[in-house]
């Protein structure tokens, strides 16, 4: 087969030229004669990438100063239990705001040690809509009020900012980081694990503003506690260097490319063109409100599970792997994060119209 | 520069045919014409993967059936917090043994999450030697005894197994494990970081024993439950899947390499060589007790630590890399894990006897 696009949700594709400069170096690297993975991780050479890395994150974010970046392991998951442990103080409950799985789970987590109060902002309705988001009265309450802006799993994506007031906004933007402009300033924690949009599996970007640091109970596993962490160039134990290395790759690679300005142009008429077509087509649906569809996650379905089988069989055939759908939602799912060129979406439309002719 | 060794602590050097496997297979692992770390880690082919890992591993250190294996995120630090989230139950208390930095650092980090006592077996004398191991008659008050069989900074390692009555023996064996044979029917449980003997930083194996599981505290991250992470594969976030391939590569090679039988074989030899040469040096010497020599990190000194520096620096210019000592102790040390080649050691013997005639 001599193309293949992959539309897996994540661990997700990553960008080609990316994964040819990794294997080029791959048992050389900076001139070592050994791979990234087998040098010390406070050596020269790799504090230097770290440094840029983080550097090179920041500009690509607009992070502001008062804004520390930590790279830690665990995963988003991971910061589920994370975030109570250090965000937790004075009010000793936190707002989660639910709308899909992911936003859910981190919520029954956060659970295990705090007390949380879930308010699920889905509209009831034919279709996947949030409804509004205005907090602002009662936020106060809470030490942080948490959301997830795009679920992996449905495919809906929250534009608007949730009014909070004074409160702290976190965000788990696993699926969505780096895909479009926002306000860091408008957050008190943004993180997302690597594995959609920044690298691979194995390691978790945690951006938290500065005065949220140095309250974590004491009960805080040490790798986890932001204090330690940021005192400590997020290496109080051994990093996962060859993740954190493709991450500073993957950031150099979208400034080069025109930074996130230009991925969101293209994001945006990566979806654009998904959604046009799902719209005029007799056989697919999307069920999400045009409001809240994501950019990174695009689910459709023929209301037929055997179809959807075959669709997903053929398709695969075709090159255009990893299009089934999550097993909580069924359908299909294709996820097209940065590094998804337009042509991979070209080419699914054009095989998604050859299947409607031929199963329409 | 033609050949170097690398004698990096951790991260460490990998097996070099692992790497160039990797390096071959890097954007085109199994026909997918993707990368092993682009794929589902639920996917057919990365289960399979899983898989062939576990029973790898479970072979080559001989793990009776009633032991789990779990790959974990967060590092041996990650398990300082998790064991005794675990591990403490009715009695509330665990037993600490010290010799060094790791064991003290994990029984500080236990204290964050239970009452722990703690006994240095260190005895004080001009050598590091480990005294008598005899804890049977108080090791019953404890949820569990922690021990470090070696300590990567010093060069500490402790052969014979601690004598702990019916109590649950723990071991974190980061930088020992699969270096020699042991019977692991002895142990409760047995951790260890993957970057020096197992694979890259960034994941981290426990292997514990099934009646262990399932008496996790509530306040336990899911990510570091064992009974939860025992029912999922490992799997209940998204796991580092480019580091879990490249255990399953290493696993396979030591297999085909004759085992822990011939690893261990060849791990006595090459410390013999390097011991000897110490033993009969007039500039350099090394400071541990005969009998706790580590196999893995050889630690020397000149006692001079302008003179170490000078070797330090002409080493490296000589394609012997990472041969500084960890700061806490200064002076060199050769870290020689399962990868380093006979030919290593080689070549650094004849370095450090060149160092000498000119600085004798």
């Amino acid at each position: 087969m001599s193309q293949v696009f992959n539309f897996s949700a994540g661990p997700a594709m990553m960008p080609k030229a990316v994964l040819e400069q990794a294997q080029q170096e791959f048992v050389n690297w900076q001139d070592q004669q050994t791979s990234v993975m087998e040098v010390s991780h406070r050596g020269k050479l790799f504090m230097q990438l770290v440094g840029e890395s983080v550097a090179d994150f920041r500009e690509l974010y607009r992070i502001p100063a008062n804004y520390q970046i930590l790279f830690l392991q665990g995963g988003a998951r991971g910061q589920f239990a994370a975030i109570p442990m250090n965000l937790i103080g004075e009010k000793g409950k936190a707002l989660y705001l639910t709308g899909g799985h992911w936003s859910a789970t981190a919520a029954k987590e956060a659970r295990l040690f705090a007390e949380i109060d879930e308010i699920n902002i889905l509209e009831q309705s034919d279709e996947s809509r949030v409804g509004k988001l205005d907090f602002s009265e009662i936020a106060d309450q809470y030490d942080y009020v948490h959301y997830c802006p795009n679920e992996t799993i449905s495919g809906v994506e929250i534009f608007d900012l949730p009014n909070v007031g004074n409160a702290v906004l976190v965000a788990d933007m696993s699926s969505n980081i780096l895909s479009r402009e926002i306000d860091v300033s408008k957050f008190g924690l943004i993180y997302a694990g690597a594995q959609k949009n920044l690298g691979p599996a194995g390691i978790t970007i945690v951006i938290v503003r500065e005065d949220l640091i140095g309250h974590a109970r004491k009960e805080t596993p040490s790798i986890w506690n932001y204090e330690v962490q940021s005192k400590s160039d997020s290496m109080i134990n051994t990093p996962p260097t060859f993740a954190w290395y493709l991450c500073s790759l993957v950031f150099k690679h979208l400034l080069a490319q025109g930074g996130i300005q230009a991925m969101e142009r293209r994001n945006r008429e990566k979806a654009a063109l998904l959604y046009d077509y799902l719209d005029q087509s007799k056989l697919y649906r999307n069920t999400v409100a045009k409001q809240n569809r994501s950019l990174m996650n695009v689910t459709f379905t023929t209301g037929d599970e055997g179809l959807n089988a075959k669709f997903v069989a053929e398709a695969l055939e075709n090159g255009l792997q990893a299009l089934k759908g999550h097993k909580v939602l069924g359908g299909m799912r294709a996820s097209i994060y940065n590094a998804m060129p337009i042509d991979g979406v070209q080419a699914l439309i054009a095989f998604m119209q050859k299947f409607e002719r031929e199963n329409g």
